[in-house]
């Protein structure tokens, strides 16, 4: 059962039909979308499941299916020029995406509950005293990351390699994008190049590689999608979800998570600060926000830094 | 037929079945919204109509009927513990949201119409030659804001004023807080100097007043509504929405708009900055948005600059 032993039984291929929701870590009726934490049962061993569900964007070519084939619209309110009303349209028009992490562990559990932030100012000194320990402490897997590099996964899913080992890097759709629309293009570029952890390893050596992502990732995405580079914003995330360089590109107008300005960094600022200063990020003071259950919130607690 | 008419006809209760689609005014793939443009016909007579789509957040007592209730979920992609699908709910399990203003003007129609963002890449020389001449031709007002200053408005929202003329300001909510709760806690604080229209008129001697603004407006904000300092997001916005020095102090949870990468500069970033390089922000590159039906775009395009 579950992901991991490749059986061709109906419970394997359907995890989600085993699901017992346990609780509901967070939803967020702005963006349709709820996450829940569930186990799955199977041969009398149960483990714990992650589902984050995710209603559809609008497809514009189907919303006059969309309005026509559709039972009758119930009246809701009217008043004047303006009404509403409820539709309920038919399965094949109305896609839900479920992520499902399985099996989960306590910490793919946390990551997706609701927390109280804290906004850190992190030193060079902080990062090398607190983080940088912390980060080599917890050996988070890129095993990922690494089978993307390798092509031994998503191989299909690539949108443009260089394959350079120094300067090149895979550009892919990002999970979060169903490619069926660029209003909410994003896309990541993983670079070959492995043991740059994160912005506070980038210095001016790195700036060829920096400058080829920011420039081939743009043309390639032109070249596939049609969408030019003063459309997208393109930044790395300080903290990263994962310890291996790369880039989000991402439509401008796509309001996604993690553009917010202490937690994105935009590839051109990057570029110009290690212009200015080759050792620029390890000596700057880095703001970010971490969540109450974080363990490195606890560490720079721990360090009279919060 | 439409809205107006109260009749008891089908068409007049349902004129989402006679909408003909002219175009897709603006979409948001986040929210799961989508504006549209048509033409609602009747008794040979047409009218324009804007209809909005929104889809449905998920609640959580429905969210076991929608996993288990499923017909086969379609497997989309799978990588180690990491897999998607795609679901097909029953349609009562899936409701759309559709506001329709019908009649609508030519102002409905445009207030919906979504514009092409674009952004900029503003060097030092560019906002000499482009940015501040445009900014000076336009004579945009701020009396309001020297109402203010000198308590000709406004001046029972005040929370806080340090007086003096050089490092002093008022600190007031911001008219987007309904001041119910502090989970949207957001406030301005607006210098007494006069003459500093943004970021790029600060240099190193105004240090003093910034670390003023930084350190009394966290203060303030704690004594009157209990929110440490770590908790809060203190920024300015470039381009400004006035140009006249002010500073946003915002709940750190809260997602307001403006808060994204490419618009928000971090106080504490700007000390950082200035005290780096006095004439930092003379100098610097700054990335920002401009929508297509801005004066100052059109500027940047006739100069061959975007």
């Amino acid at each position: 059962c579950g992901a991991g032993d490749g059986g061709s039984s109906a419970a394997a291929e359907h995890p989600l039909s085993g699901f017992q929701l346990q609780s509901v870590l967070r939803e967020s009726a702005r963006d349709k979308t709820i996450f829940l934490h569930g186990k799955v049962s199977c041969k009398e061993q149960s483990a714990d499941a992650v589902v984050i569900l995710e209603r559809a964007p609008f497809q514009a070519d189907a919303v006059s299916r969309l309005l026509g084939n559709n039972p009758e619209p119930k009246l809701q309110l009217k008043n004047d020029i303006y009404s509403v009303y409820h539709l309920n349209p038919p399965p094949e028009l109305n896609e839900v995406k479920a992520t499902v992490i399985h099996p989960a562990t306590e910490k793919h559990i946390k990551k997706y509950m609701r927390q109280e932030l804290y906004l850190i100012q992190e030193t060079g000194e902080d990062y090398r005293n607190i983080t940088l320990p912390f980060i080599e402490s917890q050996s988070f897997s890129i095993q990922w990351v690494y089978n993307i590099l390798e092509k031994k996964a998503e191989e299909d899913r690539i949108v443009h390699e260089n394959p350079d080992q120094e300067v090149g890097f895979i550009l892919l759709p990002d999970f979060k994008w169903n490619q069926k629309q660029v209003d909410d293009l994003y896309l990541i570029a993983i670079c070959h190049k492995r043991g740059i952890k994160s912005l506070r390893d980038l210095n001016g050596d790195h700036l060829p590689l920096l400058k080829n992502v920011l420039q081939e990732g743009q043309e390639a995405i032109l070249k596939q999608y049609g969408v030019q580079g003063n459309h997208l914003r393109i930044y790395l995330h300080y903290q990263p979800s994962y310890y291996h360089l790369h880039v989000h590109f991402v439509a401008l107008g796509h309001e996604a998570p993690g553009i917010t300005v202490e937690r994105a960094h935009l590839l051109s600022d990057v570029i110009q600060n290690l212009e200015m200063d080759s050792q620029y990020y390890s000596k700057r003071t880095l703001t970010y926000t971490l969540r109450s259950d974080e363990p490195l919130l606890q560490k720079f607690k721990e360090a009279g830094r919060c």
